[in-house]
């Protein structure tokens, strides 16, 4: 398996994506790293942990960035020498590769995928599906999470597909129960898009839809799998993680606010660590565009080595058991009679 | 000034409703207060309190319940003698009456108020305004959160109107800072909703619009006012509900685990019940339906005494401060010229 590292781009970058990638190649023997970026730079990490070119691992030069400043389609279109660009055109070209992890930029990372990695035969958009842990220990996924801010039953529909697959072959979860992001419970609560989406949901093979979800409930672990439009699933993602990491600063400067706070932390400082591990979403993985043709993971921009690592092994996993083709496969036993 | 109370369909009614009630007049000298629902019940509790019939306090009967497993427009149509149909019919009919406060099922709240309530003059939707604390000390306001699951980027505007007049009245913001609710804070993010609503804010007189912002940043303080449409503005509302429970939830929960935790968590007793109240959003009042004649206030469904005294004292401060007409000559100014 042939796997690219876009290693510039991150708050952490190239020494969180080589490290990455070096911890990745130590766990599966059967796993080859192209790592792209600034040669010298990629050259004096590899180094420094004594990995020689006789190794798995590959650099290909390309010293640009795009960073969250840049406009995604003008960035793609003019930084031709930028590795996020130079990794999208090799995993377009080169059929021996099977995907890539970034921590660049999401929104150019988004359109160059989207505009130049072929999708998978009957996929309408491609959709972002990130990973957030539940509360009862296991993890839930939220598609779409902001790939397409418009929506149509159709693609909400096959969100629902592509991202049960994933979370069947990266997470091993046997039949995700998938709910609709809505305004209520209630069978037929919220707009026309919502009420067309559960009539769609609700007669699709080869996923366990269980009904309308709220907000609220998106941690609880009654679900595996939240669909929604890219605009709403954005405002679900952001603010969970918004909330989590404002409540935590809150508490934390009031724990400094008296010393008998001070002492009775320090108690359970432990326990403080062991919170704040399991929000860091890092540990996660990346997000997955699902729905294109070879695998893309979006790290997160502040990933450190064992985010990355993460994120490289996700892919991996994706890889494996063969996601995509099982993906085809279950899209095109959904799609309308007229298309088949 | 004259308010209605709506004394059934909350967890604690009508005990929450009348005890609030009897707290409101007791600050409040120059306000009268009507309680609807069971009169014997009402009856009672106010013996309890000795508050006597020649006291500010009107009863009228109306015993029957809607509740949330009620159809909305069924139930208004069909629940004639419930203290929510009740209370509407008067404040309809009543020009004595200025405003009520319910803590019954939302739908049905807003379904009625929206269609027996007469709208002020140029309001396309009336919309729903709930209050959340910012990390920062201050409040955030979060409009529409619900009222309309579809909307236009008129309805866009006119809820950036009405609720910094709403903020003014109720809560002595000077100039909110208004944002749009966005997958992101650049000026051309989103979709055709966005977009056409982000250039109708920017020319807006009135208001004060600081551009696009992100789910993340709901409760940092930066902003007074969020603007949104119905559905996503409902899964913010919700999703920073349930984030805040759960993670409470969690850490309560882990405290008991290790009796070091437990020590420490002793320790600081004081401050997770300050973190609890603080984060308790019935401290901060209900949720008001902006753009009708009347001032209409929905507590939360598990209100108690404070929390219903809180949204009593909330709608008085908005009848007192003419919020209603303030609504109504901002936005008569930004009507379409062909509207004028």
């Amino acid at each position: 398996m042939k796997l690219i590292i876009d290693c510039l781009g991150g708050d952490n970058s190239p020494e969180a994506q080589v490290e990455g990638a070096i911890l990745a190649i130590r766990k599966r023997a059967d796993l080859n790293i192209i790592l792209v970026g600034d040669e010298k730079a990629i050259r004096a990490i590899l180094d420094k942990h004594k990995v020689g070119a006789d190794s798995r691992v590959e650099i290909v030069h390309a010293p640009g960035v795009i960073t969250g400043n840049d406009k995604p389609i003008d960035a793609i279109r003019l930084k031709k020498d930028s590795s996020m660009v130079k990794s999208i055109s090799m995993l377009r070209e080169d059929e021996s590769i099977d995907g890539m992890v970034s921590c660049g930029a999401t929104g150019a990372l988004i359109a160059a995928a989207t505009l130049r990695i072929p999708r998978i035969e009957g996929v309408r958009r491609p959709a972002l599906c990130p990973i957030l842990p539940s509360m009862t220990g296991g993890i839930v996924g939220i598609c779409d999470c902001g790939a397409n801010v418009d929506s149509s039953p159709e693609m909400l529909q096959q969100n629902a597909i592509m991202a049960s697959r994933y979370l069947e072959s990266a997470y091993r979860v046997r039949k995700p129960r998938v709910a609709l992001l809505n305004v209520g419970v209630e069978d037929e609560k919220g707009d026309d898009l919502r009420k067309d989406a559960f009539k769609l949901l609700k007669k699709t093979e080869g996923i366990t839809f269980v009904g309308n979800m709220e907000a609220r409930d998106a941690l609880n672990g009654d679900y595996d799998l939240i669909v929604s439009d890219g605009f709403s699933g954005n405002v679900l993602c952001k603010s969970i993680e918004g909330t989590a990491m404002e409540l935590m600063k809150k508490i934390k400067k009031d724990i400094y606010s008296k010393t008998k706070y001070k002492m009775g932390a320090l108690l359970m400082k432990k326990m403080f660590q062991e919170e704040k591990e399991f929000m860091n979403y890092q540990n996660y993985g990346g997000s997955v565009l699902l729905g294109s043709e070879k695998v893309v993971v979006k790290g997160h921009g502040s990933a450190e080595r064992v985010a990355v690592r993460a994120c490289i092994d996700q892919a991996y996993r994706m890889v494996r058991n063969n996601m995509n083709k099982k993906i085809g496969a279950s899209i095109a036993a959904c799609l309308p009679e007229e298309e088949k």
